[in-house]
């Protein structure tokens, strides 16, 4: 059983804030949904977990560096990592595409940014993320649309004891799943017109959503917070510092930062990607101290977990440089992603 | 308890050959899913009745005709619709937004189609939909896009015994409730450059899910078979028939009409718009012969219920003439909503 949350605290930046402005005066909540707005997913009675994710071409991804099936791939697992960042058990998927076409009802030809896009190639990505986590295309919607291509994909998970994003106590370790930074700096690199490494290129077009990782954490009992890194380590941790109305203090050095994002971006570059790239689709939890075997778990699922930070009281995010002075951390730019309302 | 239902046919159509495409090989469904892809909406263990709907700008509306309260309220009475037309309860409204921002970041001002649109707006005209139905809004995604305004509405809804689009059985009435044709009478206005009549702008603007009237309905047992008019009484008794495998035969003469349609459109052209022009959200249901009160009902849910037709063996939709000839319903091509793939 959960407690219930009615709304959750959201970090600092433009686009929170009119999420926030969005979700505000929500009003009463049926007694059926046990958390609402605000957490990574929403949770209503019987276990299930709901969350929905849009990806919109000229701003999530490019069809001039993903083919449609990628596309689809993508979305679906952006979508899917909201579940593995409750600890919960992917079951079902619904995915809603606006299909670009031309006023004269023409579609162009050809393959690429200008081609016409298959459908059904997209619906395939979808349903190859969504048998990775063991669930299916259960619906969806499709229309056609003056353009650009959107798909919204929701999906619905379950779990007995979803972990949320408040939570974290004084005292606990941050810790974060993988190596950060690859997928923004295979954007960095398309968007100078070169093309990324293949490393990069695949952790932009093929993330993984840590849903077994995220579920045995959560078995083990040793989560006391969780979120999935979509907007960068900076602001998911802020998320996780408002929601539990803690300070949390990340270490510079020890940030685990993608080998080809170091290759492309350089060190400092890289480290920067790591904290305001986005996109990783990695998990931050907060733990108590010495809950976390990394090397077991870690070999278990093929996955580095890297402890990056501590928890405190106070608020906000801070970075304790290589030299040991600390500062809060600004949000970051550097993510592709552009604001909304900004 | 509901039968598990792996997929439901559907009717005729191009838009329907794409949707059929993309839900078939979807792979083996969780034992959590007791509905699948293909009627109004998914049911999940527990009584949970999932269903998501776009609403496309230059597809679904235009901006010129509503405001962005109304967008907001119309796209989720849309989709609370599909959870009336499971006699679902619903619970929770979950709202993707795609709000267009010029590439230079540069909203334009003013009120309209070519202005910035507000999304408080659009979410306050959702969260009315949802406290109508006594529903609330409980997660959802925004970002930001080269355009059009895309929203996509996800609606959860409680059922312990969903109706689904297969059950209708030979010697079924065939019953809808409301009167047709307002709203497509108050599109081809709009597209001929006029103002249509407050009543059948009221029509588009402000459809009614007839949620309450639903369930009265299942509760009094009566109902084989539900579905909602999205696509126009003709195509959506199509899939009653395809899903329960029988013969639908409308009256014409018993096919409720707006007034306000047939003042726009004429007599011929009113009928036309019923059967074909969609949008109206009424509930067309299959039930056993005397089930229904149309006056008990209809003056206590304020809507007239209709008797329109008859089910029998056999396949597709007939249109019993005022001469009493049949002929097979073609398809209609008077909807402003083009097809998918058509």
């Amino acid at each position: 059983m959960v407690t219930v949350v009615r709304s959750v605290a959201l970090g600092a930046g433009g686009e929170f804030d009119l999420i926030r402005r969005l979700v505000a005066d929500g009003g009463a909540l049926c007694p059926e949904v046990l958390v609402g707005p605000g957490d990574d997913a929403a949770v209503l009675e019987g276990g299930w977990v709901v969350s929905t994710d849009l990806s919109v071409e000229g701003v999530h991804f490019r069809r001039d560096w993903l083919s449609d099936r990628e596309v689809g791939y993508r979305a679906a697992t952006a979508a899917l990592s909201d579940l593995a960042a409750m600890a919960a058990r992917p079951v079902g998927v619904l995915v809603s595409i606006a299909l670009p076409v031309a006023p004269d009802g023409d579609a162009p030809e050809g393959t690429g940014a200008g081609a016409a896009v298959d459908p059904e190639a997209v619906q395939a990505g979808v349903r190859d993320a969504a048998s990775v986590v063991g669930a299916s295309v259960i619906g969806g919607d499709v229309t056609r649309s003056p353009g650009p291509l959107v798909l919204d994909v929701v999906v619905l998970g379950r779990a007995d004891a979803p972990v949320l994003r408040a939570g974290a106590r004084e005292g606990d370790e941050i810790w974060v799943t993988g190596a950060l930074g690859a997928a923004a700096a295979a954007v960095r690199v398309w968007e100078g017109g070169g093309t990324p490494p293949a490393a990069a290129r695949e952790a932009f077009a093929r993330p993984v959503a840590r849903v077994s990782l995220a579920l045995a954490l959560a078995q083990a009992g040793a989560l006391h917070a969780l979120i999935d890194l979509s907007d960068g380590l900076a602001g998911d941790a802020g998320h996780l510092a408002a929601a539990g109305r803690v300070r949390i203090t990340l270490e510079a050095a020890r940030v685990p930062v993608a080998e080809v994002a170091v290759e492309v971006l350089g060190p400092d570059g890289a480290r920067d990607a790591a904290l305001h790239g986005g996109e990783d689709y990695e998990l931050c939890f907060a733990a108590r101290p010495g809950a976390i075997e990394p090397a077991t778990l870690g070999a278990r699922f093929g996955v580095p977990l890297t402890r990056v930070g501590t928890v405190a009281e106070g608020s906000g995010v801070w970075l304790r440089a290589l030299d040991g002075s600390e500062r809060p951390v600004a949000r970051g730019g550097f993510s592709h992603l552009p604001e909304v309302g900004g």
